[in-house]
């Protein structure tokens, strides 16, 4: 098998063999395959598509390219959680407690962040002393004790994925559905567990802008998943605003407490009640309606938030300050941004908020950058609000000054504004599951 | 400018603009664009295309990548001639010596034999003490003394094509036509002839397969050529079967001595007068009709086959092997290769007789190897002949003995038979000019 003739094969439109992808993936993660080769490949990919059976190759091939992780040691259903990445997105510190106060166990590997998207794992090392790195052993005991532990990837998760994403981040060949859907579902497919919801971010602050194209890249995903016997659901969720108040790593924890205790924003909590009420329900706990009072149940009891304590507790974590947030590490400067005009908030561009929070200090520029935990900014008015000349859209948080020019210039110029009122955006879009899709709008 | 933009406008179907294409070209040539995203661009474009601007503007820019070679200090008209490659094409070596016999000055840089197919250097090089690297003083100097010199390219012409091409040989986009012909033209208008006469092979010994390809090809090419000031036009050959009868570098070469002596087989006879009369219409000595009967001329009076000797006297070659072919070095060894039925000659695959000179040692199988120019074979039969079972077919010529097996083997896999009578093909197909497109057939 030479790997010339498998590019002039994807080259013409034909499909590749089980054994050929095998081979590609192979080649390419060994470095037999030179990456010039591989990028004429991944191009052609792109402009001629692949089947399910070869994105469901492909991903296996990857998924296999490292270590498949083995859950078994830790008892019962296991249920994996996986967003395409967004603004404010904090969501898994918020559903998958309540999920594991429910029963379920979470053993979760979650990234970092990525480009103008924060990530778990940043987040979570903002509470002091909370490690991100456990050895597997003390991961599968903390599961089993606690039911759940979230920590970052362990290096050799599908080697073949991380490869060949660096490649296709160079070459203009990332946003194509078959790749984009192998990629994630290496991973998770990787990381063992029985069931993963996929929270499918859409709009102007996600990867993916269009619902359509959300929705295809869910099915993909899902038909992958259940191909290789995990169960799998997606939710298409709105990225076209920031989700809740605050983006920041040590803000986006403390929004989410307030979740956990019953309060903060309306449109974080109902993601994340539909999204911890699916993953009960692909764990077999009841019919939606009924997880759905399962995972409200678990805030109101304060199990969820109990259970959330433990797991930082177990990883080293200083639990005061989630118990009172206003003990965090506070940003040496804080500055606010005006409405430059009065009217309802027509649009937010969220990849502009997100590249603001990035400015002041709570994401990475480059990939050696240290994060600013304490950085970040807490929106005041979103889609939908009417607001006054003068009022303000949000305060910025910063550890430098000198960060704040750069970042309020890009932050006002995410802001459009209407003299008519604006609907607020629909929250969830559609939900995706082996048996079809249901649109919400 | 940022070379992932490019990729992703070509990729999407969009027109680079000048200053883009030159962007690209500068920065693959200098290293700054690193190979895998080269190979995705030339994906894109193999999937997408180039329009004919992008195409005349890619071309411009590999040719002055390098050396743009100033002819001008030669008197007179200066003709140029490129054929695509074929098996037994020994045409360069009968036409240049008419033309230049003509009174049209020949200053040509050729290849060597590349895959299958056969290189006139090669050919040159198999008449004892010929040199075929010539300061560039030395050239000029014989084709204002003598009206001819042919040469091997320089190794600074064209350099981003030389770089383009390797990378496309190994990453499946070679066989596109805009890409093809700016590598061609681009060393063409580098190599600084006034007219360009293109003979584009077409069939199974050719890089284009059908008649319509090799048609798009050479309006393409024909396009380039004449919107960067150059007078071109092309033909468009059958390599069905190979062109006469002796395929190897010094068998060749005395095939050729025997048209310019007014013998020699038919059908190269007839390809070469064609070739010629059009190189001299290019040049303007009249019409196509007055071209074609300076050429028949030209070697009935014997000029042509005298400026052939003049040339290769020059260059330091042993002309007696010339006079008297039959003092060329020999093979050591000689083999017939005979018919296994009665019939006609159906086909001929003529890349596998190619190959089948190469495995003989007429050609190199890895870069590096060592040609022996007695080396080769004649053929006996060709499409359309009768032939009767035990007939030699062919004659195979070698240093070694131990070539004889596989060669023979991949010879007879090349022979196709009927009962029936077979037509002989047609010679030249078409003609295209800036006028447009004439079909013989």
């Amino acid at each position: 098998m030479r790997m010339y003739d498998l590019i002039a094969k994807k080259r013409d439109g034909y499909s590749l063999t089980k054994e050929e992808i095998n081979f590609v993936i192979a080649g390419f993660t060994s470095g037999e395959i030179p990456d010039y080769q591989m990028s004429a490949f991944l191009m052609a990919v792109y402009l001629r598509g692949m089947t399910d059976e070869e994105t469901a190759q492909m991903t296996l091939a990857m998924a296999h390219s490292g270590d498949m992780v083995d859950l078994s040691g830790i008892d019962g259903i296991k249920v994996d959680k996986h967003s395409t990445g967004g603004v404010g997105d904090k969501t898994t510190l918020v559903i998958a407690p309540i999920v594991a106060s429910c029963g379920v166990k979470v053993a979760k590997m979650s990234g970092r962040g990525l480009g103008h998207t924060g990530g778990t794992v940043d987040k979570m090392e903002s509470v002091p002393g909370c490690r991100t790195s456990l050895p597997r052993e003390e991961f599968f005991e903390q599961v089993n004790r606690v039911g759940i532990s979230v920590i970052g990837q362990s290096g050799n998760l599908a080697p073949a994925d991380k490869k060949m994403y660096a490649l296709r981040d160079v070459t203009a060949t990332v946003g194509c559905v078959p790749l984009i859907a192998s990629s994630i579902m290496s991973k998770k497919l990787a990381a063992g567990s029985d069931c993963i919801l996929l929270d499918v971010k859409t709009g102007n602050g996600a990867f993916m802008k269009t619902l359509d194209g959300s929705i295809e890249l869910a099915k993909a995903m899902t038909a992958i998943g259940e191909h290789n016997g995990r169960r799998v659901a997606a939710l298409i969720t709105d990225m076209d605003t920031p989700l809740g108040y605050a983006v920041g790593n040590s803000l986006e924890v403390s929004e989410s407490m307030e979740v956990l205790k019953g309060r903060g924003p309306e449109d974080l909590k109902e993601v994340c009640l539909q999204l911890a009420a699916n993953m009960l329900y692909l764990a077999q706990k009841g019919d939606l309606q009924q997880c759905r009072s399962m995972a409200e149940e678990a805030i109101r009891s304060g199990k969820a938030f109990e259970v959330c304590k433990q797991m930082f507790a177990a990883q080293g974590g200083d639990t005061s300050v989630l118990d009172d947030c206003s003990k965090f590490h506070k940003a040496a400067y804080s500055k606010q941004v005006f409405a430059p005009q009065d009217g309802y908030v027509l649009s937010t561009d969220t990849e502009k908020i997100g590249i603001a929070s990035v400015l002041l200090g709570a994401g990475r520029q480059t990939k050696d950058d240290i994060i600013d935990f304490a950085a970040g900014l807490i929106l005041h008015k979103k889609v939908g609000d009417h607001v006054k000349a003068g009022e303000p859209l949000a305060t910025l948080y910063a550890e430098d000054e000198t960060r704040f020019a750069q970042a309020e210039k890009m932050f006002l110029s995410a802001y459009c504004f209407s003299d008519v009122p604006v609907n607020k955006p629909a929250l969830v879009l559609a939900r995706v599951t082996k048996e079809g899709v249901e649109r919400f709008e």
